[in-house]
């Protein structure tokens, strides 16, 4: 038999990713259908050997597929989730549009994969920054109780999508041929400089992505009281993010405690090399599917606080990794 | 008369800075006198449209200068410092040899100016990343008493010298001419990428950078139980370090105040335009005296937190500026 599974929003970075993750796992695949915008259909990808063609996506197309992946965008999912649901569809929505609904569950699978044994059709992928932050403070929640996390975040590109990594390449190519930068996708420059994430910015001063990290772990880590700031920051880095993170315990956690329980802990490589001083990088982590953990230490100026440095690859834990598990994890029922 | 200058390590971006800044300023400067080590010996620098020869530096060639800046590393100031202060100067050190030296001032004139008032010979500048977060949170400080803080920085290539500032710039050409990148300098590639400072790792897992920052905050402030825990990362920028901060305060602060408070405060610029998304980046702070301050906001994962970011340039406040601010106020009396 095997699954019918269907991606919309193929063409976009994490469609390809999500393409390329089912290609090499080994879920009994019957039958993939690939959808995007009028723009890219008759476009096509090669899928285990055969060639797939993109179709535009329409409601009714959506019909009789076992699960959908979502991630081309709110306004698509809003569109064409429930559709895909009545069709008979579990939906894995990678967008923001479901995250926060109270019927929907969102899942990192390393965190509460629980959370999946009830849903109404529509499971919520989290925010790239939230998941792998998620999946590096989690094992450590479990045993110490987090009480409050400040994370500083390193953001890369491509998280702004494809022609934001684009802008990236053009403008460090402009600066080696001596020509002008040229800012077209990023308010800012972005090659040579950082800056505050250019999301809209509410009442409180924190901008849509700080909320979201905020939020999101507090769902996902069924703790609606846990305190977050967050600062997030874009870096000139092709691909994965980076977190400088600060959390606070209830009870007291060594470093060397945190560090053994991070050796064992799911979803996460330490890379913690005080000697040699090697700790997580984004190009290290950029390709990986798991997280990368190190520079733990005990902060002074708190009696339970420790502090981490994270590196994840924000198109596959921060997104297409963390969808696939999700459902490998619902095909395994 | 006019005063009679030195500048040991003349050669280095911080020193080029300084004489560039003297040259600017309006102090009578009736000779001024440039050292290096024997390998730039007999260069030479214009100084108000005179040229000047670099000479090799030698303990009897510091006599009978009034001031002399030091900016050529730790073992050149242990060794020259005390000569050139027995042959009459008063020494602005850059270096990190004499910052925690208890006879020794360490000076932000923003914050503690008055402590340039005793001294025997020898006035340090701090590091650039605490002389930074000093201008910023110092008024900060004075509202509210500050008791703990929190950074994590975003440190430019430059912070690690000329030859790292053009490491930077070879790996994106190498980039961009499809060539393999190479490294030299950094234990990391520096292009596309961001890593944990690279200086040695102690006992408690904080790099001597984070150290450093801890360490002379609570000495500029005068503060020595004030609580620091600090994150130093490296980004691929090649000009001016920013960083994201959360203050905890013993009153609360709102935004509000903080912002208001920051309006009149000296050395800071306020970029902090929540509708426009316009807030400090290390573009607009490279070679500004000023530091840019943003982003404030209140903490709600605390009581009495407010966070906010800052970029300032590392070789103007973070270095030539801030001393070449203490030589005049010196100079002043």
């Amino acid at each position: 038999m095997g699954l019918r599974i269907g991606i919309v929003g193929v063409t976009g970075a994490v469609g390809q990713e999500a393409l390329r993750l089912l290609e090499q796992g080994t879920l009994a695949i019957a039958e993939i259908r690939l959808f995007a915008s009028a723009r890219s259909a008759d476009r096509s990808f090669s899928f285990r050997r055969e060639p797939v063609r993109v179709e535009e996506i329409r409601a009714e197309r959506l019909a009789g597929l076992d699960y959908v992946f979502f991630s081309a965008g709110g306004s698509v999912s809003r569109e064409y989730a429930p559709p895909a649901v009545e069709g008979g569809a579990v939906v894995i929505d990678n967008s923001s549009a479901y995250r926060m609904a109270a019927e929907v569950p969102l899942v990192v699978p390393e965190v509460n994969a629980k959370a999946l044994s009830r849903h109404s059709g529509i499971i919520a992928n989290p925010n790239c920054t939230a998941a792998i932050l998620a999946t590096a403070v989690w094992p450590l929640h479990q045993a110490a109780v987090i009480e409050r996390i400040v994370v500083a975040t390193y953001q890369a590109a491509s998280g702004a999508g494809a022609k934001a990594l684009a802008e990236l390449d053009a403008q460090v190519r402009q600066y080696a041929g001596g020509e002008p930068i040229e800012k077209k996708v990023f308010p800012e420059q972005i090659a040579f400089n950082v800056f505050s994430h250019n999301t809209p910015i509410g009442e409180s001063g924190f901008n849509d992505e700080e909320n979201k990290v905020a939020q999101e772990i507090r769902k996902i880590f069924g703790e609606p009281e846990l305190g977050i700031c967050a600062t997030c920051i874009r870096v000139p880095v092709f691909r994965a993010h980076s977190e400088a993170v600060v959390i606070e315990t209830r009870r007291k956690l060594s470093a060397e405690e945190a560090r053994e329980i991070l050796r064992h802990a799911p979803g996460v490589t330490r890379v913690d090399d005080r000697k040699a001083n090697r700790f997580p990088t984004p190009l290290e982590a950029a390709g990986k599917r798991e997280v990368l953990v190190g520079r733990l230490r005990e902060d002074p100026s708190h009696p339970r606080a420790l502090a981490l440095f994270v590196s994840g690859d924000q198109l596959l834990k921060g997104a297409a990794w963390n969808a696939v598990q999700i459902l490998e994890l619902l095909a395994a029922g």
